[in-house]
């Protein structure tokens, strides 16, 4: 093999692996997450991209005894850097290459909170086809209705617990980056929900760093259901009624407000033509707007939406 | 009085004439549609920018016999020209004034259809506090859940009839940029309704011309309540079941999907540090998301998206 063959090969041979890796994953989370509903399955709908290439795995979960609506899509896409690519993203470049996994779980019991992950990795070629940039991004967020504060803290110790071996700094950094991302900033910075961790733009320094970064994702993927499934056993048989489902659509309301007016993942798909089905599996199936709706202060309800006006350190 | 004072008194008489009639509106359409439902009535909260100057009376309806959620909202404000405004709307100039009335009706049978209007004037000065720009804008839409044709050609009918008087070419061009205008970009131009008129920019020639587009403002208002009621009192009395109620709120899913993503300006107020309970007061009060759901292609909700997806002509 000539020198340029050896490097079109080792270039195919990593995103190959990401994508091998991103597939398993969402195999792996599909069975843990059917598991614990016991009722309803995951279905899948593949898609091409019409536009440049690649396409997804849209799986959905609807109606279960655990989860009310839920999504485990996978997508591998490439293509030329568009006029919006350059103007929104700033990017540079002529062509690229994106591969990644993202879920949402909201389920039927107000007292189990959502969840959203994702992980993805992302490449940037010039005109000859070299790579010219790359990237890892990702993350998990917690959005509960009513607070348990041994939920949450358990949640953020499990993501602090995988992100310690690759950087002291990691947890705090992306803690902060994820208060700071899932804010519905035209409601005074309200959270959606109780944050996790959130980065965007991990860039390898050489090969060997490539290789602990994406040792570091696969490592997300496993930690993740660590963080939330114990939390949906603990909470799955709490009786409710008219009352915590009446907050909780008002809650995913506030969800709805965010992957629509701010969520840059979903704005980004949805401007450039992505397949809407499968950006939008991410809002709740039901969500309800009280004009002003308050809490009475000091409520169950007051609680979890004081922690979400300011956000606290849980660990 | 000096010219310059004179100058000043008729831009104020000009703006005062446009307030009171703003006002005078608000009390005509909440007493209307007061009288309408029957059973609620509009609970006011006034409120004041906290930037620049001017505030606003919100008026809302919640649970009524007919109006589920409502609202019928004047603003009266006026500032600095921002950068946000200077970058997002183009503007030039040095200050500006706003004045408008909107509303939003979300009836609670899915088979009476929501509806939106909007009348607004805007000025712009320079530095010396000469106006050197002015427009006004308007329109009104309908939003049904299931399609009855004689109700859309009605509505159509009206506003036409309303219209023609000041230009033939109006109800064409207007009804054109409701369908361009009202629509969800991300579902393949799928329209959140069957439209009705909108229309912006209209600036008066000179002073006479400037009579004349306030009193087609102010006849906008009174074809409104001539437009809508009667579909109101026809379609108030048919019952309905669970498989109506799942449908209106994959509609309303639509129409929060429009307003959060598209609707300029929802997000101008938004980005701009508006009151977000007044301009959110257009959200429904209820919605649904179900993955890729499809109508059964002939039936009634089949029949309702088709006119959404291709708009018609309807008079």
């Amino acid at each position: 093999m000539n020198e340029s063959t050896t490097y079109k090969t080792q270039l195919f041979k990593f995103r190959e692996r990401w994508i091998q890796h991103i597939h398993a994953l969402q195999d792996t989370i599909c069975s843990a997450l059917e598991g614990v509903d016991g009722k309803a399955r995951f279905k899948e709908d593949r898609w091409e991209r019409t536009e440049n290439g690649g396409g997804g795995k849209t799986r959905i979960i609807e109606n279960g005894a655990i989860i009310e609506k839920g999504g485990v899509n996978t997508s591998v896409v490439y293509g030329n850097v568009s006029d919006a690519m350059r103007n929104q993203l700033k990017m540079e470049g002529s062509t690229w290459f994106a591969c990644g996994l993202s879920l949402v779980v909201h389920p039927l019991n107000p007292y189990v909170p959502a969840v959203h992950a994702n992980w993805r990795y992302f490449e940037l070629y010039n005109e000859s086809g070299e790579r010219i940039d790359r990237w890892f991004g990702g993350g998990t967020d917690l959005t509960p209705n009513y607070l348990f504060k041994e939920d949450v803290v358990h949640f953020h110790t499990i993501l602090k617990q995988y992100l310690d071996p690759f950087g002291k700094n990691f947890y705090p950094q992306f803690k902060k980056e994820c208060d700071q991302y899932f804010s519905n900033h035209h409601r005074n910075q309200e959270m959606r929900g109780v944050g996790g961790i959130f980065y965007d733009f991990l860039r390898p320094s050489d090969e060997a760093d490539a290789k602990r970064l994406f040792a570091f994702q696969e490592s997300g993927g496993n930690a993740f259901l660590k963080a939330y499934l114990p939390i949906i056993e603990k909470r799955k048989d709490l009786s409710f009624g008219e009352d915590e489902i009446k907050w909780q659509e008002i809650r995913r309301g506030r969800y709805v407000e965010f992957n629509l007016i701010h969520d840059r993942g979903t704005l980004f798909g949805l401007k450039t033509n992505g397949r809407t089905e499968s950006i939008l599996m991410s809002l709740p199936p039901r969500a309800r707007w009280i004009y002003n709706y308050q809490p009475v202060p000091g409520s169950r309800e007051d609680e979890l939406l004081q922690v979400c006006i300011h956000p606290k350190e849980w660990i």
